[in-house]
């Protein structure tokens, strides 16, 4: 299958755009909580793919949730404390960036974490998220996977691009040679974790824009289609000539000019 | 001057990401704590300037901070106390989908706030920021303008296009015939609270496109110019054959395909 | 059993409270954390036990847990999600007045949680439980028993006593005729949630103060017997005359002096 | 002036009692939020102050804050943030045990705080201030004094009686000697923060007794004196004998006995 082309990608990507929005529609009048967990490798695309769906979506209804390293406070408490104070309200999507999986991933291969610490959290995890999926919150859980050769090229496209390089850092240099260390991580993972309630979805975004969309239209086919019409609104005519900006107190920048 | 077009825009803006990303590097380099305050008038375009300066950003350095309704709880607390939560930590970006000016905007002109609550507002606001510039927060706050043949346009758009039509509701159908109430609104928060510590930045928001320009380089030329290296890599050999996912538990999804 | 007066409490209990002060050393040494749920009839006897146990020990590392009613937003959460926000850091003793049991006691006798939410709430409480108590939380569960003529008593004491009179609600009248439903509740409760890892503990507390010395000694009973001797401080000389308070700006107040 | 008794104490401190009960039903009658800062020197009786207040009062509507140390990203943040956050809602009162004036106390006085972070707090704090009273807030402000020969006694007793050995800390060792400095700081800070608008209050703490007595006196003396009645209820006849604790599932424990 051929790499989709920017504006291959444009035109498929449009219809749903509007999906994303309709499905929007139907949380907020359901009062549904949807909590997608975006995992996977380095370089993978997780950023790009949250972007996707957020895009179209009221920022006021859809958060991205990109939790900074823990305080030494937060590292004593319950492991899933901090990220659960981001769960969704009613009507509420939660687009988390990187989760609760952390340990059984990059604190694994980089030794962040003990392998007491791996297993433990291996056992806990299914039955933590039961207890979400029992509550009705609705868990969408993506990996995102990536051939080497294509990780490799976006390391180095990270390294040159000056928009890229915050992503790269010292860590991710260290993980790159474990990608090996990962697969099994993630196997490992996969057994523990991949359950009835909450099942893992793999993704292969060794083409970005097509693992968008195929990440997409699986989230949405798994969703309830049922149509919410939008409110019925009218734009009256206003009666009056349309107004402009006065200004007093202060006046706006001068507009940009290229020159 | 001519409405620019997207491929203009976007040769323009280019360069600006690469700024963006350098700021960024600066903020995370110096501890920098930066507050970006997005206010203007329904469809001026707060949510696309928003886009424009998180885009190149880490989510876990930049974050949108969008407040749903207050709970009466909240609403029976002191009024800042809820922003005042989301506040940037060392290194930290913090942009903000409206802020606690409601109650002078929207609160004000549509009746939810009473005159006394406004005018108390108006009169603890420049307290309240300047406290945030004296310990150090670098506080930004745009307004962003639209003529009202402009804002009908686009209110007919969003009445039209099933991608943008989430962004009206009942509200602000109520508030379009308030173009003026607006202005007056606008103009009482300017002469309480453009102050030297704490000034408002306007900026013609008419043609989006060019207003993100004016705004964002607007804003990177009000922050040092102190160029901070990134921190120096290199991509070692691998030493083997890049590897391929092997997939064991599960396998990915079949890729999205356009029929 | 005579009831016990409040002499021989206060020598009985003495003792116990360089227990309690013991055993807060060792938390704090050893980074273990403490939840003490308290449950129980109406006018059972929570608060005193609660006091009897925070009183000798450092507000900083023991806290109580006296949660509002939940706001609007919090209702439509995962249930326990309010709750886990105040669960203890590492060497912290948080002890809980009232709890995640509401849904099993108060909200299922009164009809504020329908028999589907109840029955839920029953199913997952244990798995809940479990995933604290694996994470090395050290789970407290205790429920407070009282006859109904001494309930009567103090219910009337209640009304009679201006100091204890906020402790009255209409729905505590209402919640009074139906102490057998309370008993059947809890017996419903015990049934689905008196497990292994988080067993629960009745107590007698048909004489308060008794019930306080049997619930302190079973809580201090099964916490590890590890001494931690206190820090070793000396103080030294002063080497001069001990100075007195001097006032500039402001004097004291008079004292308080009864005549 | 005699060291009050125990026994003359409880006599004068049992109709404030009343008198905080009636105040605390005003409080959730009108809505009003209550703050009251602790503060004064090591050992002045912070602690014994507070818990003379909250006592008769509903935990629910009453709360301690006594922060731990701030996190690292918390240190980061501005200055006042983690102590906004407690604030209290409609009907609240939240008793500070220590606050926001650490900095201009044992942070100064200890060198934690350079100079300019001193001076700094002490220009922002009348402002900060300003702005919670401006909101409606009640704030009280107490400052706990005692003489040093007091104090030495206090610390001997803190290092001898096992039940107050948690209350010294070498901390408080190393602030010992430096009583004077504590005089000059608190000077300092009350030539900064003694304002119209949020006045402090000295207490003599020599009689920690007599100290609380006054303080609660002027605490109910400043807030305002309007009656509110406690609802009207009324204990219908149960029309049945009252009913025993029948239990199934599980024994209560055997009633502690001293033998």
């Amino acid at each position: 299958m051929k790499i989709l082309k920017r504006k291959a990608f444009e035109e498929l990507y449009a219809p749903m755009e509007e999906e994303l929005v309709a499905m929007a529609r139907w949380v907020a009048k359901t009062g549904a909580r949807v909590v997608v967990l975006m995992e996977g490798r380095d370089t993978a695309g997780k950023g790009g793919a949250i972007d996707a769906i957020r895009g179209p979506l009221n920022p006021r209804q859809c958060r991205v949730v990109a939790l900074p390293k823990p305080t030494e406070r937060e590292k004593s408490q319950w492991y899933f404390q901090r990220y659960i104070e981001h769960l969704p309200a009613a009507g509420e999507i939660a687009l988390f960036d990187r989760s609760w999986y952390n340990r059984a991933g990059v604190e694994k291969v980089m030794g962040y974490a003990t392998e007491d610490q791996v297993t433990a959290f291996l056992t806990q995890v299914p039955r933590f998220e039961d207890l979400l999926v029992a509550d009705g919150i609705l868990l969408f859980k993506y990996w995102l996977a990536t051939d080497q050769d294509q990780q490799e090229k976006r390391f180095a496209e990270r390294l040159e691009d000056p928009l890229k390089r915050w992503k790269l850092s010292p860590i991710d240099l260290a993980a790159r040679t474990k990608y090996d260390g990962y697969t099994k991580a993630r196997e490992a993972m996969l057994r523990a974790t991949h359950t009835d309630t909450a099942p893992w979805t793999l993704v292969d975004f060794n083409d970005q824009r097509r693992g968008r969309l195929t990440l997409i239209r699986n989230f949405l086919d798994r969703l309830p289609d049922t149509f919410v019409a939008p409110e019925d609104l009218v734009l009256e005519p206003l009666g009056h000539d349309p107004l402009d900006e006065v200004y007093g107190v202060l006046q706006p920048l001068a507009p940009f000019k290229p020159d």
